[in-house]
């Protein structure tokens, strides 16, 4: 990323762009981790203001921390919006859409009264972490990952596909089974417990109670308990093929020995230095 | 599957077998879809009308819908046993069947009034979804899981049969621990106690209450959780030996590499094409 | 095992001995399967009986097909003795002491009155289908899913003892934060909650309630989601590497391909016959 | 680790040192089990005393053998004080502040009433077991394990980030859809609630009773269900290329063939003898 970056030529936008922006240098990574605390705080405040008990008698802190955060976070979409070169791609980037979302509920609920828990959009700007997590040493891994969901996503879906199907046929046999009395007042209230039996969550807010609801009941619950074995075996299939792949272009230079671990910079039989985990590109601008 | 299809030769009843019976040109594509939105809104329907406070209201919007549904299914499966050429074949196969029962249950409540239930079996029609997606990139997908989870058949029968044991044995002890006045009143409901255990979905509806019965069950539930790895290993080895085998079979023509992903057209090292991943047999007629 | 057996000598004794004891003529096959059929009825019988309505009713056919199944259980363990070559060895055996055990209760009931629910330890006649199924085709799988669980024995040592202190620290804290007034009565009855948790199991007969319990709760539940994957892991690998294995010693002779699934008899490259998969050692005599 | 250690020059100081840090000489054996007994029965004791129909009745015995077991325990401690070279050095570290915790709440109940409780932390002391297995054949295993988990750091970060980012979103939302009335009394308790869900623990202490929250949930629960692949995707990859490094670094010195199970110490195809794995390095002194 700091290749493709032109050399600063220091005017107070450019600086201001490679702080907020960037997540290379001593001062963008100082103001990463400093947006990261006040989102948390943010979050934190959202979270805890719900509490009846601490809500009720903090009532005025928690209004002052809320503007506080919200003047904050606005200078910060407002500088955002300055220092940016193309504004509207930003604005309506995902990160910049977040970003209006953090700030507006405050400002709303100056008008109407409800717009309070709009506010709880601001958990969605800790999503930013991936963002400044990017240039970091988690990409690599994090790219694998992504990599190996999206390499079974046809595979998933087949997945996916087979658990709905199940679920609405078991949901359907079991309201007719049990019906009314047993809690199974209507086919999509069914097709929930289905849910929540197959997935193996199993609240017991619903739960057969004729002999021949338990038995069906039955067969869904270790139809469940193993088929999680299937997207299990495709995402771990996918990773170890993804890992395979990484691991065959690390081969030793010197005696193509492969198989190193990602931490390995040197060969475990001949010592040779390994190449480099190539970097993932760089992203310039947006967010 | 388009090689092994005779050349149209016009006539009606042919171009009406296409429509209907293929999934490669537009027009048969449209129908597919068209067919697929249709069975889907049937299910819904299903399901809406099931829910008291709509069921009851609209009674009059949803006895419409499932008579248009009803007759638009009964043309479909008329044309389908006019166009086909081994009339008893189709009406006796998978799919024929459950097309017609798909019917018959409206007409049925003319004469007997408890057959509307009957209705749910229309959910089996979204089955054909599987037929319909046969052609499309899927295939290789599916095939792969079947092919995964048929190799491991003979695994998952011994587990399975491990596990049926485990339950039997488990209820009967638990049911001779614990007894009547906790809720384990019959050896089947003691059995169906250490379903919803050992497959840690855990109603809580029935659970042990003595210090033994709960001893015991702690062991049951720790067996359950460490057991679930034994059909994950094995589909999970299944799928990776799959993966490997189609890999090994992509190997690249000019340097030999191995281990090229489902998607990747071009050997990753040299630049060579690699060949087709191979087609699925094309399956003519019956549905 | 056909050649280690001995040429039959036509004495009543030695054919006995075949039906009883071996499974691979046809008569030997149909004894096998009517013991399994009968021993399913007996277990079957047992958890009927136990259901209040069926029990009371029926309770001189009940008692009447117990007594014919025990006269019938108790001529073929006779039958056994009588052939068998070293009587003590088989009557010491896991699965004579089990024969014997299954005929007892009933005459045990003549005298003491309470020896009826010991009739359920018939239900571990049922594993002697293991045994029949010793020369079928599920020996391989079988020995593999066993060498793979041998194999990681330590490894699960491993972590069972993890799983064990961590369920014994969790439920001492969560005894002193939540103590008494929420359920947590006792350290024994903390831990059993611990391990409901920890499995995923989650009965709800005791939860936490305090804002401190429902944190540390929270991190059990995290925890015993995600150690899941550390015994998962170990018992895949395992079967991954005895597939492996067993998938090398399977090369083609002609053109040395490996990665053969068990039931290939051809190799897929060159045509080449594979080697037969070897067949595990037959075992003589004891049952 | 017998190499690196000096002769031993018959000092009694010397001889008590290998007794209770050391786990190779037969003397040092029994100690290490004679005190992982003792630990054993102070955490039964611990645990059996909290059960109020226990706790009440033998309080005498239960005040007399965590006495008897301070006393010991002390005698321990100040030994281990008495023989390790450099005091402060064990007495700061992780063993030697827990192995203080185990003594001082006895000491403390004397003065203060309410220290009984701190008994609890006892149970650390359990993980000495760990030190103790550290040169048993457990090691290789234990370290793979370790190895594994250690490997995967940076995925499973990026794992619990989602987890953890999924489980707020969640809990906000379903705060505001279901409310006060359905139990969703504050966000905090929400997550919660999602963190329940997500794990597929499921309780049923709080659960969705809303149309629209039952939607939510099922969708939380399919995600929660499907993501468990991850981690176990994760750490299965890592597990099984530790084992194929381990395997790889194991070739046959004869014919070259890898693969060798751990406990083979003969190549399979050419009967050659293979290399030992490699003893994990001795750990000297601390404890």
């Amino acid at each position: 990323a700091a290749m493709s970056r032109p050399t600063p030529r220091d005017s107070l936008r450019e600086r201001v762009y490679h702080v907020i922006f960037d997540h290379d240098t001593p001062a963008a990574k100082g103001f990463d981790i400093l947006l990261l605390v006040l989102i948390g705080l943010s979050v934190l405040a959202v979270m805890l203001e719900s509490v009846p008990e601490l809500g009720r008698v903090y009532v005025g802190w928690f209004r002052g921390f809320e503007w506080l955060l919200t003047i904050l976070f606005t200078l910060e979409y407002i500088a955002r919006l300055a220092v940016v070169r193309r504004r509207w791609r930003y604005a309506l980037s995902f990160y910049g859409v977040i970003d209006l979302m953090a700030i507006l509920p405050t400002y709303l609920e100056l008008v109407v009264s409800d717009a309070h828990y709009l506010m709880a959009v601001r958990v969605l700007r800790l999503l930013r972490i991936f963002r400044i997590l990017k240039l970091s040493r988690f990409v690599a891994e994090g790219e694998l990952l992504l990599q190996a969901v999206r390499q079974s996503r046809a595979k998933i879906s087949v997945f996916l596909w087979f658990v709905v199907t199940s679920v609405i046929v078991a949901g359907t046999v079991m309201y007719i089974v049990e019906g009314d009395e047993h809690g199974f007042t209507s086919i999509p209230r069914a097709v929930y417990w289905a849910i929540v039996t197959l997935t193996t969550v199993g609240y017991g807010d619903i739960a057969p109670q004729t002999a021949m609801g338990r038995f069906l009941a039955s067969i869904l619950m270790i139809l469940g308990y193993g088929v999680i074995a299937v997207p299990t075996g495709i995402v771990t299939a996918e990773i170890h093929a993804a890992t395979q792949r990484r691991a065959v272009d690390r081969e030793c230079p010197g005696c193509r020995l492969t198989g190193h671990s990602d931490d390995s910079e040197y060969c475990r039989r001949c010592g040779g230095r390994l190449l480099e985990l190539e970097q993932a590109p760089g992203s310039k601008g947006g967010g």
